[in-house]
C-alpha cells in the first residue's frame, strides 16, 4: 500500500506500512517530526515543514480531511483535496514521508473510541462547533500514536485546537513534544488558510478586515489592559464590513480560561467570523 | 524520585524517572512488558509476570489504585494497598521495575481529557458501574503511553476490561500488543481476585459457588446451546446462596454484543454478584 514516486515521497495509506517504513528512518537514534494536516497546503503548512525540518531529521506529513470533526451541516464534502499537488509541494521540501489514509482506516468498523477535553477546549470554537474537538483529539490522537513522532508542529491559526492538544498530549502521556509555529499572513494580513480559497474576490477583500480589527484592537488593549470596550468596538467593526462574529474575546494566553481581573498574566485576542458561507478564525496576542 | 533496595525492583513514582530507566532497557532491542495492577498482589497477578517474562526480555509491574475507576460510594478507601509485600513478590520474580505513581502525578490539576467507549464497554459492567470503563480506558491509556511496552498482559478474570483495552488500544493506534492470560483458581474454583480478603470466612465459603455455578451452567449450555433457561436456574441458586446478582449473562466472546440466535460464534458466560459488601466478578467460555 506504500506508493513512491521517483523523486517523491513516499506515500503510506495504512499505519502498518507507515510504521514499517519509521521504522528504518529511526535508526540511529534520528529524530522524527510529523505535521498533521488536511491538505490543500500553502505557505503556511510549508512553514511548519520548515520548522519540522529544524527540530527532526525527517518530517512525516499527514493529509487527513477528517470527518468526525465536521458537523453534518459542516464544509466536509466541498473541503479542498488537492492530494498530487500537495504532494508536489512536499517533495520540493524533500519530505520523507506523506501518511495519507482513508477514513476506512481511520475509522474501521466497530470503532467506538471518544476522546472529550475541559479545559482549553472549553468555550470559543466549542460555543459554534461543538463536536470539533472530540473529533480533534481522537484524530490527533491517532496520528500521533501511528507515527510516534520525537514532535509534531501545529500552527497557531488554529490556537485553541494547539492548546487542546497540548492538555491532550499532557494528560494522556503521549511521548511527543507539540510546538507551535506562527501564523503565516498574506500581504494584506489575512491568516493562511485553505478556506480562504471560498473567498470570492470582493469577499477576499473584506477578510483582511478580520486581521487589521484583530490588530488595531490588541493595540488599544496595549495602550489600556482594561479598556475592555475594544473587543465591543471590533465586533460592530467586523458586522459594519460584512462579516457575521461568532465571537472576538480576550482569554489567558495560556489556559484560555476568562480573564481574571488585574491579572498580569499573558492574553491572546481570539476571533471566528463569516463572511457568507465562510467561516475564518485568527487571533493574536494582546 | 527512584527507589531502589538492594535487590529489589527499581520503583519509579513520576513518568520521567519511568521513561529514563526504560530508555537503558530498551537498548539492543530488548522486549519490555507490561503488567497493570492495582496492587495487593496475589498468584493470578503473578501468572501475568510470568507471562511477562515470556514474552519479553524485561516486565515493568504497574501499582496504582486508580482513584477515577471508582465512584464515590464504592471501595477505593477500603481497597488493599500493600505496597512493601508487593515489591518483595515481585522482586523473587526478577521484576525490574515498578511504576508505582501518586494520584496527583497521574492526574495534576487541569487534567481534563476523558475517554469513553462503546462497543464492549456497553451493557454488563456498565449497568452497574457506569463510570468503570472511562475511569479504566484513562488510566490504561495513561500507563501504556508512560511505558509504551511491546505487550501489556490483562488478566482474563476482568475480561470486559480486557476487551475494552483491545478495543482502545486498536482505535487509537497504540503500539502495544494487547494479551489476555488465563484467571487463576484457588481449590474450590474462587477466581483469585484482591477483593478476596474481604470476605470473611463463611462468605468465602459461599464464594466457591460463583464459580460451581458459571461450571454448571455452561455445562447445560454445552449440551444444548439454546437452553437459555440454564441462565435463570443460575441466577436462582445464586440467589438461594445469599447472592446478590447483578447480571449473569450469555455473550458473544469477540464482542461481548448480545448473542444473535443461530450464531455460532465462540461465547462467554460472565457473572457479577455481590456477598454482602463484597462484589465478586468471574467468566469462562461457554
Amino acid at each position: 500500500m506504500t506508493e513512491r514516486g521517483t523523486t517523491g515521497p513516499q506515500i503510506h495509506r495504512t499505519v502498518a506500512d507507515l510504521r514499517r517504513a519509521l521504522a528504518a528512518e529511526r535508526t540511529g537514534g534520528r529524530r522524527i517530526a510529523l505535521v498533521p494536516t488536511m491538505g490543500a497546503l500553502h505557505e503556511g503548512h510549508l512553514s511548519l515543514v520548515r520548522k519540522g525540518f529544524a527540530l527532526a531529521d525527517a518530517v512525516v506529513v499527514s493529509i487527513f480531511v477528517n470527518p468526525t470533526q465536521f458537523a453534518p451541516h459542516e464544509d466536509f464534502d466541498a473541503y479542498p483535496r488537492t492530494e498530487a499537488s500537495d504532494v508536489d509541494k512536499l517533495a520540493a521540501f524533500g519530505v520523507g514521508h506523506v501518511f495519507a489514509p482513508s477514513a476506512r482506516e481511520m475509522y474501521p468498523d466497530g470503532f467506538c473510541t471518544a476522546v472529550s477535553l475541559g479545559g482549553p477546549a472549553l468555550g470559543l470554537e466549542t460555543d459554534f462547533r461543538p463536536h470539533f474537538f472530540s473529533g480533534v483529539a481522537v484524530v490527533v490522537a491517532k496520528l500521533l500514536l501511528a507515527v510516534l513522532p520525537d514532535v509534531a508542529v501545529f500552527g497557531e491559526k488554529d490556537y485553541q485546537q494547539l492548546l487542546v492538544i497540548r492538555q491532550l498530549v499532557r494528560d494522556l502521556n503521549m511521548p511527543v513534544e507539540i510546538v507551535g509555529a506562527p501564523t503565516l499572513r498574506e500581504t494584506d494580513g489575512l491568516a493562511m488558510s485553505s478556506r480562504n480559497a471560498y473567498l470570492d474576490p470582493q469577499a477576499r477583500r473584506t477578510a483582511a478586515t478580520l486581521y487589521a480589527t484583530l490588530a488595531d484592537t490588541a493595540a488599544r488593549l496595549a495602550a489600556d489592559p482594561g479598556d475592555l470596550a475594544a473587543l465591543d468596538d471590533g465586533c460592530r467593526r467586523l458586522e459594519q464590513a460584512g462579516f457575521r462574529v461568532d465571537y472576538l474575546a480576550l482569554r489567558d494566553a495560556a489556559t484560555l480560561a476568562p480573564l481574571e481581573a488585574a491579572s498580569d498574566r499573558p492574553r491572546r485576542l481570539l476571533v471566528a467570523a463569516w463572511l457568507g458561507q465562510t467561516r475564518l478564525i485568527d487571533n493574536i496576542p494582546a
